[in-house]
C-alpha cells in the first residue's frame, strides 16, 4: 500500500509522537525562560563556508549539502552554534551583556543511523555571550541540570562530567608539546577511550618532542583524578608551571564552589575523562550522562571565547552546551517519566437537528474562549454522539436536547462521574 | 564586520522577532487545539518523487532539491500537504475518522524574495480527513476564521470569498468541455485576473469545442455572480444538467447555513472568482482576503477528495487549509495587532558577597518553580544590581541584604511600585 517512503534517519511525528516531541521542548523552553535566556532562531540552510570555517571537516563530510538554482554553495545546518555566532557577531555591540540565548530545532548530519543517532535531530542549545567568569559557566551546567530535573530525572539518573581544556593544555606545555600542536595532541586525547593504546601511542609518537609510551602513562594518571587535590598533586610532581596551575585550579573550585551554592554538588564529577572532540573549545568543557545502565551522553558543551572573533566578527566571549531530543526521549521513556498524552478535549457537543442552529452558535462561541470542544459534525442518535463523546475523552458532554434548549438551558454531564446537571446557557461556561 | 551573509530569502529570529512568530504560533495552536485538532510533523527532507507526484511541474520548478550523499533524489519540502498525504494514507485505516490534524512548520521554494513572500517561510495547515460534507468543510473554513478573530482581526479587515470547483465544473461541461480537459480549463480561467483578455481567449480557444470569446464573456458572468440565487439564474438560462447543479446549490446552501449557525455569516462573501491554481481541489475552495488595503491574500484551501488515492493510498476525502506568517505577521503590525514582548523576567536577584551562597541556593530553587529569575552572575554594588534590576524588566528585586540573611529574611522590592517589603525567606515564594 502506498508508494511512497520516508527517508533513512528521518521521522514522521505522528499525533502521539508529536505530542512528547513538543511536551520534550515544553521543559526545553520553560527551563531556558526560567534561567532568564531569550529564544532565538536561524535558517536552516546557510552558504556552506559557514559550517565549513566554524566546524573543520568531520562536519562538513556529513553535510546535507548542494547548489541551490542560483549557483551557491549551501547546507542544511548540522548543528546551531555557527549560525548563533554569525548572528551574535553581527550584533554584540549593540547588545546588553551578559547575551542568554536559546533555541530549539532541527539539524542534519548524514550519518549511518543508528539507535540514538539520526539524520534529522532536535537540540536544544543555550548559550551566554559577553562574559568568561566561571559564574557564566555555572549558568550554562546548571540549566542543563535544571531542564534533565524537570523531568522527574534526579542525581541517580545523571551526572555531569566536569573536565577543563586549559588544565590539559597546561599538562601538554609541561610535556614540552608546542602551542601548535596543542589542539592536535587533545584531539588525540579525545579518543583515548575509543581507540587500543597502540593506537594512541603511535598517534603521540606523531608530536614533535614527544615520549609516547610515557605520555599515554601520564594521560591515563590525569583522567583517573576526580578531585581538584589530586590533580593538583599530580601537577606538583610534574611540572614547573605553577602559578598558571594554581591560578586554573582556584578558577575550578570557584565553579565548582558556585555549583554547590546551587545545591548541585551531587550532581558533578570532576573528570579530566572528559575533553570534547571539536578543536574551538577554550575551557571548562563538560558532558552530561547517565550515570547507570548504558552511560549514554545525554548532552554536553563547555566554553569557546575565540570561535565568534575567529569568524570574523569581534572578540566575544562565550559559553554554551547542547542537548539532543532523541538520546532525552529514549531514557524518559525507559524510567517511565513520559506520561500519557490525551487529545485533550474538554467538552463534547451533543445536539439533535431541531437544535443544531443553538448547538453551533455554543461551540463557536466556547472555541472563542479558548475552550478545546468537539462534536460528531452531524446530528446523529444521542447515543451514537455520547459514545463518540467518550471516545474522544471529553471532561464534559454539553447536551442540546430538545426540551432543554426550550428552556434555554442544556445539560452538562461530567464523563467521569456520570453526573449530569441542567444549567442556563448563558451560565454554563462558568461551571465548565 | 563578519564575513558571513544569510541566504537571500531567508530570516534571522533576533529575539524580538522570534518572540512575534511564536506569538503567532500560540494562536495557531490555541485555535486548532480548541477546535478538536491534534499536532503532528513530518520531515523537512522527502524523496522529490513524493512532490513531483502530488504538486505537478510549477512547484517542481521550485525546489531547493539535489542528490544526498547516497545518491537519492531529496527536496526540502516546497509545502506539507504531500507529506500529509503520504502520513494519512498510510494509517488511515487504523485512525477514527473524521481525522483532524494540524502543524505549523517552515517550507521552501525558490522564488524571487519580495515582500510577502520568502525563500523559507512557515505555514498553519489543518486539515480534515475521512467526511466529504459541507459540515467538515465549515469545520475547516471556520478554524481560518478563528485564527484571525484571535488575533483581533474582525469582519472589517478580512472576508472568505467562497467558490466551488464542482460547479465551475458543471458550467465547463455544460459548455461543452470533456472531462478530461477541465482541470485544464480551469488552470486558465484561474489566471484570469493576472493575464489579458486576449491571452485568456487565446488558451481557451485551445480546448476542444470552445468558442473563446463567448466562454470568456460567460467567464466573466459568472465571477461577478456573488449569491446562489443569482447562480441559479445564470445555470437556468445557461444549460440542461437542473439536477446536477440543484444538489450542488443546495450542498453550497448547506455549507452557508452552517457558517451562518457558527455566527461567521458576515466573514462569508460567494464569489466565484476563485478557482486556486492546484489541480488537485475538488469542491468547495476558498481563500482568506484582507478586506481593505493592499487585499493581500492571507489563507486558502479546499477539499481535496482524490489526492491521498491519487498518491496510491486508499480512498480518504480530504479539506484543509494552509495559513503563512509572512502576510499576516506584515497585517498585525500594520493594524497594530503585535504586543510588545518584554523578556519576561519574574524576578532578579540581588546579593553580596556575604549573601552569595544563599542568594544562589534561592536562585536556582525558584527557577525549580517554574519562576523566572534572573542575576549579576557575580555581587557588584547594590545600585548597580538594581539598575540591571530595573533593565530586566523584572517585576520584583529580591535583594539579599546582609542584615536582611541574619534575621532569615530577603528584602523584596516591587518594581513598579518601588513598594519594599521584608519577608521570611521561606515564605517569599508565596509572595511573589
Amino acid at each position: 500500500m502506498g508508494s511512497f517512503h520516508i527517508l533513512p534517519g528521518f521521522r514522521d511525528f505522528y499525533p502521539d509522537d508529536c505530542a512528547l516531541r513538543n511536551f520534550i521542548f515544553d521543559h526545553f523552553r520553560r527551563s531556558a525562560q526560567a534561567c532568564g535566556f531569550e529564544e532565538y532562531d536561524a535558517p536552516v540552510l546557510e552558504p556552506t563556508e559557514l559550517f565549513a570555517a566554524k566546524s573543520g571537516e568531520e562536519i562538513v563530510g556529513q553535510l546535507f549539502s548542494f547548489e541551490d538554482k542560483g549557483g551557491r554553495a549551501v547546507a542544511m545546518r548540522p548543528e546551531m552554534t555557527p549560525s548563533l555566532a554569525r548572528m551574535v557577531g553581527e550584533r554584540a555591540n549593540s547588545m546588553k551583556r551578559p547575551i542568554k540565548w536559546f533555541n530549539i530545532s532541527e539539524s542534519f548530519r548524514y550519518e549511518r543511523p543508528q539507535k540514538g543517532r539520526l539524520r534529522s535531530f532536535y537540540q536544544f542549545n543555550a548559550d551566554l555571550f559577553g562574559d568568561n567568569s566561571p559564574e557564566a559557566d555555572c549558568e550554562i551546567i546548571s540549566l542543563g541540570i535544571l531542564i534533565l530535573k524537570s523531568f522527574g530525572l534526579a542525581k541517580d539518573d545523571f551526572h555531569v562530567r566536569l573536565s577543563d581544556r586549559k588544565l590539559w593544555a597546561l599538562f601538554l606545555r609541561c610535556s614540552g608539546v608546542d602551542d601548535s600542536e596543542i589542539p592536535c595532541a587533545l584531539s588525540v586525547i579525545d579518543k583515548i577511550e575509543r581507540e587500543v593504546p597502540a593506537t594512541i601511542v603511535a598517534n603521540l609518537e606523531k608530536i614533535k618532542n614527544v615520549d609516547g609510551e610515557r605520555m599515554f602513562g601520564d594521560i591515563l594518571a590525569i583522567k583517573n583524578i576526580r578531585s581538584l587535590e589530586n590533580l593538583g598533586k599530580f601537577f606538583e610532581k610534574f611540572c614547573a608551571m605553577e602559578r598558571e596551575v594554581e591560578d586554573r585550579i582556584s578558577e575550578f573550585s570557584k565553579l565548582l564552589a558556585r555549583l554547590n551554592a546551587f545545591g548541585l554538588g551531587n550532581f558533578i564529577t570532576v573528570d579530566f575523562g572528559i575533553v570534547r572532540g571539536l578543536a574551538y573549545y577554550t575551557g571548562f568543557v563538560f558532558e552530561i550522562f547517565e550515570r547507570s545502565g548504558q552511560s549514554r551522553a545525554l548532552a554536553g558543551g563547555g566554553r569557546y571565547d575565540s570561535l565568534i572573533k575567529k569568524l570574523g566578527y569581534g572578540d566575544l566571549a562565550a559559553v554554551g552546551f547542547a542537548i539532543g531530543d532523541v538520546t532525552l526521549g529514549n531514557l524518559l521513556k525507559e524510567k517511565g517519566f513520559v506520561p500519557t498524552f490525551p487529545k485533550n478535549i474538554h467538552c463534547f457537543v451533543i445536539y439533535s437537528e431541531q437544535t443544531e442552529a443553538i448547538a453551533m452558535e455554543h461551540i463557536f462561541a466556547l472555541r472563542e474562549k479558548n475552550i478545546n470542544v468537539d462534536h460528531c459534525l452531524r446530528p446523529t442518535n444521542f447515543s451514537k454522539q455520547l459514545k463518540a463523546a467518550a471516545q474522544s475523552g471529553a471532561k464534559y458532554a454539553i447536551i442540546f436536547g430538545d426540551s432543554e434548549v426550550q428552556m434555554e438551558c442544556a445539560k452538562v454531564k461530567d464523563m467521569e462521574t456520570s453526573e449530569e446537571k441542567i444549567v442556563k446557557i448563558q451560565d454554563f461556561v462558568k461551571k465548565l
